[in-house]
């Protein structure tokens, strides 16, 4: 199954707000629709908003050959810490001056791409940490960066999946990754549709995980990774990397190229977003705090370059706590 | 209000289970209710255990004179992790020589004690910050170390309330504290009673409050301190202490001296309470993962003592890592 696809001249995804409950897919006929279902989180994952990214604009050059520049700068901002979204958009737009069907072409190149990257980076992934760690090795992960959060392989999952094929994997602890529980709502479905054993635990007991020995590695994937080695990831990724550096284990980051943001400096440039207080506040029917509760929802957090040990990509391994920069 | 006390012959407590939507007081007639209360958490916190611990013993000792052993051993046991419930009931049976009123007497002592602690070891914290942050302070706290967790003023958060009645406070961040929700069901309520500003986040974005200069120290209780400084705590505080480490912020652990277990050499030696899956699998009526996802639920951590910059209790100061020890 693909996350995200072009069929019958429109976007089909999967509706990543109803699983695990059910798997709906999405019919997205305009870039208001696009817009829509990635600020609501329906299509989430940094690779996958490349390929929105790249969709939707063929979509909004279809509609409206003059370009009406609003709507995709609209959709370039939908959300704003993953630098793969605008990448998606500026890529297929290159194209325009041959037409709509070049620009669709360029699209549905990225789309194909994704999944290759996806493969390569997993495979890179797997030799990386099976030169560091011994067989079975257990991996610790956070929020969702599998085939959900691309088009249909995985970044961090795809080398969960590359190990597995490899019959080098134990188990895959898997953070809840609160507010909106991608870790448990998604990332454990996927780990049960491939038969992958997996442990759910809640966001603060990743550290305690590391601390007694029960994972070997950390691997997440990234939104945006500065020109420096920062890795801009989930809120939550970071007291993972703090806990590996304690605990002696790697802490690798794998992503595709689109990932890497050399025109930004370091994370701290980085926008982080700010999503609204009700994700924190309401699961379901029940509110967990009192009413008129203040909050803050960060939903990116920064690692610092020298808590990263490496950063697989399809084209290579950087080493930024080694002093490598991508 | 008083969190837990004895009114009539019988334990009257608030139902923690039941904030903040209700305030229900529960009539704990019988050491079995009492167990029963404890295990579900309508009673929870290292000092009021240690209160419960003690009226529970009142309770055991005036139904059946004889002691029937098993109970008293049930109640000492209905959680493992803090070490204040073994001792509080020990500390009142060590009257029944004198017989059952004697006992009653000695937990009412323990009562009254527990408020005075708080309220000493309370001003020694806020006394301690103050030589180390700027004014206003801002706290970074984890689950409930409020009146909650205590008859009524609180460890952790009854820093938090000296300060503020030295108009030395700013604003109190507050880690929701999954799976059961302390900190926005019940710190987030008191705090609202006392009308102290504060903001819930999810607690994987605790380390980014401090990384970002937010928070100038983290303040949390514990459920047990060995001897050698090692913390343990409701799991999610050592995230925090990693990154408060980080930060070069105090991660100051506020505790009465009934949590000091010089029995127990180091954190490595404590049995973490392991709770049921569906705490994390479960909220309200929502489930967040998979039918039949696996879980692993630590109800603690543990915090390595160089990662604590300070323990205050009604005692002291105590700098574990300057290499102190309780």
């Amino acid at each position: 199954m693909r996350t995200i696809e072009w069929r019958d001249g429109h976007i089909v995804a999967v509706d990543q707000t109803a699983l695990p409950d059910a798997v709906r897919m999405l019919d997205l006929r305009t870039v208001e629709d696009l817009i829509d279902a990635i600020k609501r989180l329906a299509i989430r994952g940094a690779p996958a908003l490349g390929v929105a990214g790249a969709l939707g604009a063929a979509l909004a050059v279809r509609d409206d050959p003059d370009l009406a520049g609003d709507r995709v700068a609209a959709l370039r901002q939908a959300r704003p810490t993953a630098v793969n979204l605008a990448w998606g958009v500026d890529r297929a737009l290159r194209r325009l001056p041959d037409g709509p069907d070049a620009v669709l072409a360029e699209a549905l190149a990225v789309v194909e791409e994704d999944v290759r990257c996806n493969r390569t980076l997993a495979g890179r992934g797997a030799d990386w940490l099976l030169g560091r760690a011994a067989r079975p090795v257990n991996v610790q992960t956070h929020c969702n960066a599998g085939g959900l959060a691309c088009v249909e392989w995985g970044t961090a999952l795809g080398v969960v999946r590359a190990l597995h094929e490899r019959d080098a994997l134990g188990r895959v602890y898997v953070d809840e990754t609160r507010p909106l529980l991608q870790g448990s709502r998604l990332t454990a479905w996927e780990l049960a549709q491939l038969g992958i054993a997996h442990t759910v635990v809640v966001d603060g007991a990743g550290p305690s995980v590391l601390a007694r020995g029960l994972a070997d590695a950390v691997v997440v994937g990234a939104d945006r990774i500065a020109a420096n080695g920062d890795v801009i990831n989930k809120i939550g990724t970071y007291p993972l990397a703090l806990a590996a550096a304690r605990a002696g284990i790697p802490f690798l980051v794998a992503a595709p190229e689109s990932t890497v943001d050399l025109a930004t400096p370091s994370g701290a440039e980085v926008e982080i977003e700010v999503r609204d207080g009700a994700e924190i506040v309401h699961i379901g029917q029940t509110t967990i705090a009192p009413a008129g509760t203040e909050t803050l929802n960060f939903a990116f957090d920064l690692t610092p370059a020298d808590l990263v040990t490496a950063i697989v990509t399809e084209a290579r391994v950087i080493h930024p706590a080694k002093g490598e920069r991508p």
